[in-house]
């Protein structure tokens, strides 16, 4: 196993911690913010881009890639890594969120899913053993169990049950899992439920994995509620194995979850508002193709260092955005990667220098929500 | 004026010449081919990237430009060099071509244009002092004079009389071009008739100008043809003048206007097909978004030394072109334009080398049409 979890450094006030995962594509240092690559690309972007935004990891999405190109396609290629000329870590998921939210579900059984394609209605099984041999064939650093993701919100009962399920998958995952230099990580699921979420916790502890992830947030609860969970999902969690949230990544998510001890993160919004013309700012959200920005000669975040902020106006953006042209898109993109990346970077900071309550205050005296 | 063109050498076997344009920002080396920016963005690229591939000057559009995002806000912003970050030279057309071929064309008179808008049928007037004070608002170093293109094919005397009027347009543009930063180009029309294009040159040169333009080929006419019109037109312009030839640049293109003693090409061809996933190699056109290339882990073109050649497979750009990927167009347009500009600096080469003949030998040999 070429893979490594070091925790460097815990802040005096908060859960917040200071890590560095090994992989054998290169170092992580924690806490992450992994941009996602669903379909093998981060969208608008090249692989050197990302380099420089000092992007350390991304996420490919296992679901996508195994309809489409398809997994022994990307296999013929090299692996993940290869096809897609990217040279630094690689996480994929299992497929189990996308196949729950995604895909017509047509039946789950203690084997796997049966479920059609949402892009052309073919039908296809995925089980834990399926999912990690789609993982090998990917080759990705980081692979995830194979998960099921009840809906929100689910009755306790039903919860209860799934939790079973994925629990004897997350075996059977490891059991699949026989690349050595692939770090498979478990997934707690348990919805809102304490009891539910403790229990998994141990669950997977008895199995033992590399490193642990939290599914089953940011599906819908509130926000309150999803801290809630946090709170007492990470209390129980081992210490010295890095922790992921799944799916979560609103810059105070971020913060709030670095707070209570989370070291990896991926969302899509970052990229996903981009293409609406909309950005993050050290001021709070902004969407530069409204009409009030059309003479705007001033860069998206005057706070902000990134190539976009100093060779990019507001106004120009926007002009590219209402021209639907891509070089609007990808600059919105870049800028937004920047952001949480930086972000990330300036946590890490506050961290080691045992700051990061006054960090937080401070970035919320600035950025509204 | 900042302006100069000097003849470095002419090719000892056929027309084509080695030439320098020196601008207030930057210098020309010729024949040059300029990708198009209709829009103040080259579709898909940064300024960076058009620098990486060596582009030394590119177009932009007057007519898309003036509709929106406007010239006044462009000039507000700066100018157009500053409005998109781009340091090095501009060519802006006249509006003329655009509003003959994109608008709904209401009256012609003397004075100039009536049309509406293709976007939102907005009524416009432009005539050569407009388009000039437009071109003064855009900043270009490089503006063309307002003209009239009739359609492929016209009538002998509608083209006379027509032309008439546009070498009347010439010189009112060169009135009403009153920056001296900019250098105003003349535009030879005069269809596909002999005696018109002579009739043309010579009552240009008249008004004098320090380039010309040859307007209104590659609009339908036969290939033959458009080399026969070049053939005569060139025949009888001045030496020590850039020649430009818009809207031409297939790869063939580029090597029979060379051939005649063009120095100046743009074309949207490049840009244009790459969305749709085609691209140039040296064996010729390629549709990489095709099905025989999705297990083609070899690159666009084995012959070439670019960015995507260097670090990206056929089978994986046809996957991000089948996934309305950005990425994909992203490399396919840059693949396309490097392709051109390449070409363009090693006909250079030939000329300067006066082997222009056996390099043209040796690309048809290679390159299928």
């Amino acid at each position: 196993m070429s893979f490594s979890f070091e925790l460097i450094h815990k802040e005096k006030d908060t859960a917040a911690r200071l890590g560095r995962i090994k992989t054998s594509h290169g170092e992580i240092d924690t806490p992450i913010f992994m941009p996602v690559g669903t379909q093998a690309t981060v969208k608008t972007m090249t692989p050197e881009e990302l380099k420089e935004i000092d992007a350390q990891i991304i996420l490919a999405n296992t679901y996508h890639l195994y309809l489409r190109p398809g997994s022994k396609l990307i296999a013929e290629a090299g692996g993940l890594h290869e096809f897609m000329h990217w040279d630094r870590p690689i996480l994929t998921d299992s497929g189990g969120f996308q196949v729950f939210s995604l895909s017509e579900l047509n039946e789950i059984t203690e084997e796997g899913v049966y479920f059609q394609s949402h892009l052309d209605g073919s039908r296809h099984f995925i089980s834990p053993e399926r999912s990690m041999e789609i993982q090998m064939d990917l080759g990705s650093d980081i692979v995830m169990a194979f998960d099921e993701c009840p809906p929100y919100p689910s009755e306790y009962d039903y919860v209860a049950e799934s939790l079973e399920r994925t629990i004897r998958w997350a075996k059977r995952s490891k059991e699949a899992m026989t690349s050595k230099e692939q770090a498979l990580f478990g997934i707690v699921q348990g919805g809102v439920y304490e009891d539910l979420r403790r229990a998994c916790v141990e669950a997977l502890v008895e199995i033992g994995f590399p490193g642990y992830a939290i599914g089953g947030l940011s599906v819908g609860e509130e926000k309150e509620q999803m801290l809630e969970v946090l709170d007492f999902t990470t209390s129980v969690m081992l210490e010295d194995k890095p922790r992921y949230l799944m799916g979560v990544g609103t810059p105070e998510d971020l913060i709030e979850g670095v707070m209570r001890g989370i070291d990896m993160f991926d969302c899509v919004m970052p990229t996903r508002i981009a293409r609406h013309g909309a950005v993050f700012t050290s001021e709070g959200r902004l969407t530069v193709r409204n009409a009030r920005y059309e003479r705007d000669f001033t860069p998206l975040d005057h706070n902000c260092n990134c190539y976009v902020c100093r060779n990019y106006t507001r106004g120009y953006i926007r002009h590219l955005i209402k021209r639907n042209e891509i070089l609007g898109i990808r600059l919105t993109t870049y800028h937004n990667l920047y952001f949480l990346i930086n972000l990330m970077a300036e946590i890490r900071r506050a961290i080691a220098e045992d700051r990061f309550l006054k960090f937080r205050e401070k970035f919320y005296r600035q950025y509204q929500i």
